[in-house]
């Protein structure tokens, strides 16, 4: 079994081959940096990787936290994760440095929790979220408040969670019953349960900051009357020491398939004289700055699920390169010795196949991550609206892509192993099991679905949408130059086409009859996912056709630059033709679900 | 939740509508059945699949079965299943009444088991293969072997195992290395290694007989050189009594994700003094003999798949009637009541897709069901040998569609309870554990591929491919005679056509070169699967379609044949047109896996 993870060659292609990730050098923020120093951040989280969350995935899962009624326990090995994770300064890590951060490019940050993740990712659920709320009280937060909670989310003392789900309402966030009652101070003081919130509780930290979307008495009904607060596990004084505890109260916590380091908690805020609580920005705008913190996550899931799928790539290539069984059909002869099954054409199918959804989402994720860069850090104005429009808009496919196919990928490693895939004595049906979490949480797959068609897609005379269809003709041109990629071109060509068309059709029902036209959703997201990971293989075997001419026949990088314009060919000719039955139903608004009626089931 | 098992409408359906199971009674063999009987043996098996099944699936699950080194511990309601179901007689159900059995028909004791299966898959494990291993003593074994060991096998003393994987070989048997030694009084030794045998030991019986797979000493080389052995755990003396314990050791158990309560096995064979056997049959043979129960256990592989499948539909059905969230599209009335989840389009398609591929597999397998019990007792022996024909060509789609689409349907029944559905506090999340299995025992995907494409189609001049397509177009005539069926009755003929073109695309090349024409089988087994199981719509599309005519409007039954109507049109609709793609890479050879080097990886 390997111990390697993700592939380190494909982390510099995706960062100075795909993106240009050294020109990020250029701009003012990161004129400090240098390629080393984004290589010797990788390389520590490599380090921190493998030395302290590596060493205890099974463990976390054989041994999830437990709840005694008064606290949480944990295996000791994810304090010393946590701890290991927060001293290398990632908590920081793209903080400005009068923030006290090393402000890190969004990219590099990603790349070295692909690491983490790689290793560990239930234990590195608690730092991401972290990192995450801290995002949201520097970007939204009163002075104060970043004065009071930043440093101490930064240096490892509290941790930070998201707090959005009730147990009554699930996806529909317009229906949150918790309750936010004025204080004559200025504060709040909340009431209600919150569910399935990650991290909610457990026994890593001396503090945890809740970011929690309740409603203030008499706000307007539904997703317009939602504001955000922080309301700390503990109550900070005013010198940032602790105070008494706050009446935040663990329920309990939910027991999951897999995922297990990470806590799942029920959480009861105000059960006794009412969890106090700080309004974050201004009242009833809460949710839109959560989706800062949600789109984030977003890009986070897809990242998660994509490496999730890779490590089980990882293992499963290891396995067939090694294990001999059988013979190929050509040979008939039972003395003959047994071929390692990675001659055989079915495993090498499961790897493609593996091979093509995963380094494909991992591209995407990190196209995402230079989006966001740009967004925040691009030079003009017109950058970095552009890079934002068109990262709302793939937000939906960078976050279900890679949790649907990630799945998928692991399923098939499971399958190359056969019954040895199947035990607990492999990793496989680890990573299969935690993946199985992402096409859920941060969104399912259904509400991605109805975001995007019903409203990324349309919005703002569909701005976005033509960007990316601009954006990918531009890489399609240059792939069309080289005569080994021209037919891959066409093919995705044509799926755009087709993406265009159906879109055209969905959209022009969309106002007069929106429940019929949003019926197929999940379907439509599914396609335009395909169509877009279609284009990020266009986009790596442009590099790698380039890359394979400079480099000396039958080299290591030959080989790689080989493998990726495999993949792409195996990706456009093998998953994406799937969009034709898709878009035909999608065209025809296909009504079987649709008019399925409760009493026929 | 639910409690439900399976839906005794549907069970019904099958076998009363779908098939004709009550003209069994007119066979010489069931003349002392009736239809009462049939329904009291199901009613039999419902009542101990819920009291002794049911009461400890996520229980065994919990607290799987340990190895001290000494003895395997499983938890006590196990014990209690076993005696349950072999004091009901369903160990004998299917032997003739001289040979103490109830002398039951196939379908009929495939029906009970599908009540069990439901109730608690892993620990229906034990049962199964035992009435499997007594069907190959029974059928190949001496008297004096029959004598020895049938009648304690179906009274439940002692269980039975097929053991044929070994460490070094998995799918490739004959590449077996376990070694029989002839001894002087006619039995003998058996010396070597056997891994992943279900039931292997166990706490439930005083003895297990194992039905092992083992080379002769100087027998030919390959699969014929393959002979099968009786091998008793604990030595049966000839009147009957237990004697000394037999050198049959139990090396391990394996620890699986899902199907806990079925211990997996490691076993020795002849660490010391050579485990004592005795031959089954002629020497060389014992492959042939095997396929009979690896036949048998396929079909029953299938069934588990539709019904593990089943489960979760029923209970994620459930679950959305009675979940409230959210609103449709066009309710932007926030303050409006919310709606239960099957309201939303995405929530329906789930649980279609569920419904399609379920009672499609079941309905499959029932038909598979009654295939074997026509090739047993059909009238005439042509229609024997028809039956027997259809049933082994078709039996790699009987045990793969299942495994695979159960599988996705338990996915699709998680992703319909959200967080809930990934929480072990729900039990989607095992059904999803328990069949991952599926698709790998028995033969994986891709044996079942190499097998259909490579085997059972080309054989015999296509004979029995020829024989299903005409039996299914027979169908299909029918369907085009009700007007509402005539455009599913073309699109399944249309996927028959290009089902027809493709084999004769792949059969043209696959002398000349069977590598490249068998690399990609898999996707030609699920193709077939696809359009075999949309003929299967076909047919209960068409009952339905008469039962509907009989139905007063609003009833029950008009409720139950719309949506059999609905999940036909589901199928033939949504699933059946993902041929198309499957069939353009299937005619080019598409190479895209086969050329992919191991160095490109």
């Amino acid at each position: 079994m390997t111990d390697q993870l993700i592939n380190d060659r494909d982390i510099d292609f995706l960062l100075y081959e795909l993106l240009d990730t050294e020109q990020l050098l250029s701009r003012e923020r990161y004129q400090e940096h240098s390629r080393e120093v984004f290589n010797a951040t990788l390389d520590t989280a490599r380090t921190i990787a493998t030395k302290y969350f590596a060493n205890h995935n099974a463990k976390g899962d054989a041994n999830e936290p437990r709840f005694d009624g008064e606290r949480v326990h944990m295996i000791e090995e994810t304090q010393a994760a946590w701890d290991a994770f927060a001293e290398a300064g990632f908590l920081a890590a793209h903080a400005d440095f009068d923030e006290g951060g090393l402000q890190m490019p969004e990219i590099i940050l990603r790349s070295a929790m692909a690491y983490i993740s790689a290793a560990n990712v239930s234990s590195s659920g608690y730092p991401f979220l972290t990192i995450g709320a801290a995002n949201l009280i520097r970007t939204f937060g009163s002075e104060e408040q970043k004065a009071l909670y930043l440093p101490p989310m930064q240096d490892g003392r509290f941790a930070g969670t998201m707090a959005l789900t009730e147990p009554g309402q699930g996806s529909a966030l317009a229906d949150i019953t918790t309750t936010a009652r004025p204080q004559a101070d200025g504060s709040y003081r909340l009431y209600g349960q919150k569910m399935f919130i990650s991290g909610g509780d457990q026994s890593l930290t001396e503090n945890i900051v809740h970011m929690v979307l309740a409603k203030i008495e008499g706000a307007p009904a539904g997703a317009k009357g939602i504001s955000l607060f922080i309301c700390p596990k503990v109550l900070v004084n005013a010198d940032g020491s602790l105070g008494a505890r706050n009446d935040v109260a663990l329920a309990g916590l939910l027991h999951k398939m897999g995922y297990r380091n990470t806590t799942s908690t029920v959480l009861s805020f105000g059960e006794q004289e009412g969890a106090q609580a700080w309004l974050v920005g201004e009242p009833h705008k809460g949710l839109g700055y959560m989706f800062q913190m949600m789109n984030e996550a977003r890009i986070g899931v897809g990242m998660g699920a994509a490496i999730l799928g890779y490590q089980g790539y990882n293992h499963s290539l290891d396995y067939a390169r090694n294990r001999p069984q059988g013979r190929l059909p050509s040979n008939r002869d039972p003395s003959s010795k047994q071929v390692p099954i990675i001659q055989h054409a079915d495993v090498r199918r499961m790897l493609l196949a593996q091979k093509a959804y995963c380094e494909g989402s991992l591209a995407l994720c990190f196209y995402a991550s230079a989006l966001y860069e740009d967004s925040h850090t691009a030079p003009t104005a017109e950058e970095r609206e552009q890079a934002f429009a068109l990262l709302d808009l793939l937000t939906p496919m960078v976050k279900s892509f890679p949790s649907r196919y990630g799945l998928k990928a692991n399923e098939l490693a499971i399958q190359v192993l056969g019954g040895s895939g199947y035990t607990r004595e492999y990793p496989l049906e680890q990573y299969y099991r935690d993946n199985r979490l992402n096409p859920i949480h941060e969104g399912t797959e259904a509400i991605h679905g109805l975001d995007l068609l019903g409203r990324k897609v349309p919005m703002a005379q569909m701005a976005a949408y033509r960007l990316f269809t601009e954006t990918a003709h531009r890489d399609l041109e240059s792939a069309r130059a080289h005569p080994e990629l021209a037919p891959l071109a066409d093919a995705v060509a044509e799926g755009l086409t087709l993406l265009n068309e159906t879109t055209a059709t969905l959209l022009s029902r969309l106002a007069a009859d929106p429940d019929r036209t949003l019926a197929n959703a999940t379907v439509y997201l599914d396609m335009f996912g395909r169509v877009l990971v279609a284009w990020i293989w266009i986009k790596q075997a442009l590099v790698a056709t380039g890359g394979l001419a400079n480099s000396p026949a039958d080299s290591d990088d030959a080989h790689f630059y080989q493998g990726k314009l495999q993949a792409a060919r195996y990706f456009i000719n093998w998953e994406l033709p799937e969009i034709k039955p898709q878009a035909e139903l999608l065209q025809r608004f296909a009504p079987e679900p649709f008019e399925m009626q409760d009493a026929w089931f």
